[in-house]
């Protein structure tokens, strides 16, 4: 019984099923495995991986292996894995619970990379050999080309440089995704590098299809399993705050020929504020509206619908599992409107700075003048990651951060006298947003920029408190030019950790 | 009589004193100064537009003007206008003693960019309107073509933004300059940006003078005078040490293969440790190199002389009063081999990336996890600024900090807990090099990367003070991904500014 997802004999003589594949992985080894979001990550064999690692654990054998992504992915994978404890190793980005526990209690290590760096470091012999690419595809065609699956994250790059490659095939994925991507092979280390052909987001400048060495592939195992992303949370009233002041916001920067009416290409980040934000730009006057971003979520997906955004380029699908369905079934109608890129692509400098990109990021916490901390919580406790935020922050027209003015029922402020982890330096956020307004940094040295954000974005209950420090920082600080009192710049954080709020008693 | 440095009737009509053309820029003017370190600052009317001010005062009228220059200047700027309290607002780094203590007053508002965004971001409208450009150049030619000066900056766009332009034509500057320069004219704001042509460090995509409106220019002044750099300060141990150190590592590198013999593209700052690097190279098997960096030191001249280095593009000549005096009279020996550039192409983070270039930056601070303060005492006292280190760290191929273990004696330890301010977050620094040792972070978690650091770098002094912070760290720390103890992570810095030292009594 022939799959017609695998058309080509040199992979057909390699199906097998995850079991038989997952025993090719073994103890110690590098894995670059598919995935971005809950999009496109392997589903069987890493569950099969999970059990072999359980059954050495039992047996008193250890078995851990390296795990390297695109980003996130999903339960079958990170956490499946995780909770075998078979995992020892993990990069560029994480946000299953599992994985997460294990890397904030110092069993599974950790590191924390711009998403745009991944491949490039991994060429240039800085991570290590790879020992085997685990990669979603979703199909393989009579001519060899290898159709990839609903995210391409690093894909390229593990098929490339692993010495195993082993495939899954997965005939959930609509046939209609053949065509959407776009695989730049242009790459190089240097001195070969040269500039990224790209000038719009919708310029295709590679092939549709991996190149795969099939002589590498040890395994092909099929799969019809649905991509597992997180079902859509609807926007709170404080996102919907936030979308509000960030709309204000765009229309004046157009009013004043700052912007075109049809903006610059958007980045948003995931969630239910990006999505209230998304929401916002469908009743907004912008249009026709382009995406260079990471992933593609429901709310663009809804300005793909609508028309006002005219197409998307992303490396990675990230939609509740009602938009999965709806696109999956509906694919054709948009793969003229949707480009899908290696990450390195997706998140490059160079094409973000050319692009002009509106980069609108969520946030853990910002400080007085703007620093912004997107990854750990109280300084030490990694939540997710920085992902791409910092390849956007950086290079975008306006780097924007937003997150509601706090968390935990009020005992936390996400306003802050000092981060208490840099992520994104005060030279690389413009603009910061919380329910309570926006501050518009642009131009203002630090003590301007401490005013605003005390004046527009920290929540009542934390603004006396916040004005009392800054007053006292400027009276009793060391240098002037950025007020801080050391004593106290990270006091808030130290009166959570120890008394559950950062409430002065 | 007329000045041959002058030839072309329309500027020649506009020649004026200092004096006289100081008296065009007036109270609250936003004025954009040619300068990058001390070189191809305007020496006259500044020191002109002081004495105005300070008459000003002592009639008892406010008189303050807006400054934006490339980078640091010389004392006849800075310094003249800081003296005279003629500066409220300065941008976009500084490096001059007088303008650093009011900033550090509170007294001048300052702004520390990203070198690579001064000009787009001012093209982009974010930083207010420009009213007067002032530019130190160093012939206008008959055809009416304006030779720029020792160095490039920002020039162009103040050049092409602002509302009225006053030239210094400085005769001091070697008229073999001319051809020197390449001037790209090919920017633009998004959505029409393209591709920087540019993939040699060679490479010349401009043309080699500035195109001014002659309607613009208001006044022509012709000086005589050097450009003012600080003198060559001989590296002491520590900077030898540093130099043996990174001398070491890419020996390495380059025996892994990977890096080639030539090395890639150096970028390196001032001072003597930079120096000291640069003779290490001199002294070293790679060749031929080049380098694709902001300015010319002393020891990149050195490397250019005996043919070590094949060319140097950068924005700016920073060189030592011997060094320029020896270059100024054997220019034309050096004029095929070097590049002066606008500061938005020579850092920007597009080509930075392309050309794969080796940033080797100095730092006031380092921490446990590899995180660096390139800017503030104490967190809050600004010594210089972040300049271009930004640019280059998050898009080197390999990027390097280093200083001395200790400084002010012993007194302050250059490795702490935690960096009292963040300018280059962990995932843009792969390399720590102190006089102690050298740590490759590379590839390491957080925690291992504590581990290389403490082993590697920090003075004996403080060794069993870090290595105690940090086990402490370890068991205690709220998460265990960056392990940090909130009210000590500062702790070293208080009791500096305390006590006068970092050490535990």
């Amino acid at each position: 019984m022939t799959n017609p997802r695998i058309a080509h004999p040199a992979y057909a003589a390699k199906v097998m099923d995850a079991d038989a594949a997952a025993s090719l992985i073994g103890p110690g080894d590098t894995v670059g495995m598919s995935g971005f979001t809950g999009a496109g990550y392997p589903k069987a064999v890493p569950q099969a991986l999970a059990r072999h690692i359980e059954a050495a654990h039992a047996a008193g054998d250890p078995f851990a292996i390296r795990v390297w992504t695109g980003a996130s992915t999903g339960p079958e994978l990170d956490g499946a894995l995780a909770r075998a404890k078979g995992v020892d190793f993990r990069l560029p980005y994480n946000s299953d619970p599992y994985a997460r526990e294990q890397i904030n209690a110092g069993t599974m290590q950790y590191i924390d990379m711009h998403l745009s760096q991944v491949a490039p470091m991994a060429w240039q012999g800085f991570l290590g050999p790879l020992d085997v690419a685990l990669v979603e595809v979703s199909a393989i065609l009579p001519d060899g080309t290898v159709v990839p699956s609903s995210s391409v994250g690093n894909n390229k790059t593990w098929l490339d440089l692993a010495s195993r490659v082993i495939l899954e095939v997965n005939s959930w994925q609509s046939p209609a995704l053949d065509g959407m991507h776009d695989i730049y092979y242009g790459t190089a280390l240097p001195p070969d590098r040269v500039p990224i052909p790209l000038l719009r987001p919708s310029d295709r400048i590679g092939q549709p299809g991996f190149r795969i060495d099939p002589a590498k592939v040890v395994a092909v195992v099929a799969t019809d399993t649905p991509d597992r992303n997180a079902p859509f949370k609807a926007p709170d009233a404080a996102a919907h705050a936030i979308a509000a002041h960030l709309m204000e916001f765009l229309a004046h920067e157009v009013k004043l020929g700052r912007l075109p009416r049809s903006l610059l290409p958007i980045q948003s980040g995931v969630g239910n504020i990006a999505n209230a934000v998304l929401h916002g730009l469908q009743d907004s006057a912008f249009e026709p509206m382009t995406a260079y971003t990471e992933v593609l979520q429901d709310g663009m997906l809804e300005l793909l619908t609508s028309g006002k955004m005219a197409m998307a380029s992303a490396t990675a699908f990230s939609l509740s599992p009602d938009a999965a369905h709806q696109l999956n079934t509906d694919m054709a109608r948009y793969r003229d409107r949707i480009v899908l890129r290696p990450q390195e692509i997706s998140n490059h400098p160079e094409v973000i700075r050319r692009l002009g990109c509106l980069a609108m990021n969520g946030m853990i916490e910002a400080d007085l003048y703007g620093n912004v901390n997107s990854t750990h919580l109280m300084g030490s406790r990694i939540q997710n990651g920085i992902g791409g935020s910092g390849d956007f922050a950086r290079n975008a027209y306006i780097s924007m951060f937003m997150a509601p003015s706090t968390a935990k029922g009020g005992k936390i402020s996400t306003i802050v006298p000092q981060v208490s982890h840099v992520d994104h330096i005060d030279q690389d956020v413009q603009v910061i947003v919380t329910d309570q307004g926006l501050a518009d940094l642009r131009g203002l040295p630090p003590k301007a920029r401490a005013e605003v954000v005390i004046a527009n974005c920290v929540h009542p209950a934390y603004r006396d408190q916040l004005a009392d420090y800054y007053a006292r920082a400027l009276r009793d600080s060391y240098g002037k030019q950025t007020p801080t009192l050391l004593r106290e710049a990270l006091s808030w954080h130290e009166r959570f950790v120890e008394t559950g709020s950062m409430l002065n008693s």
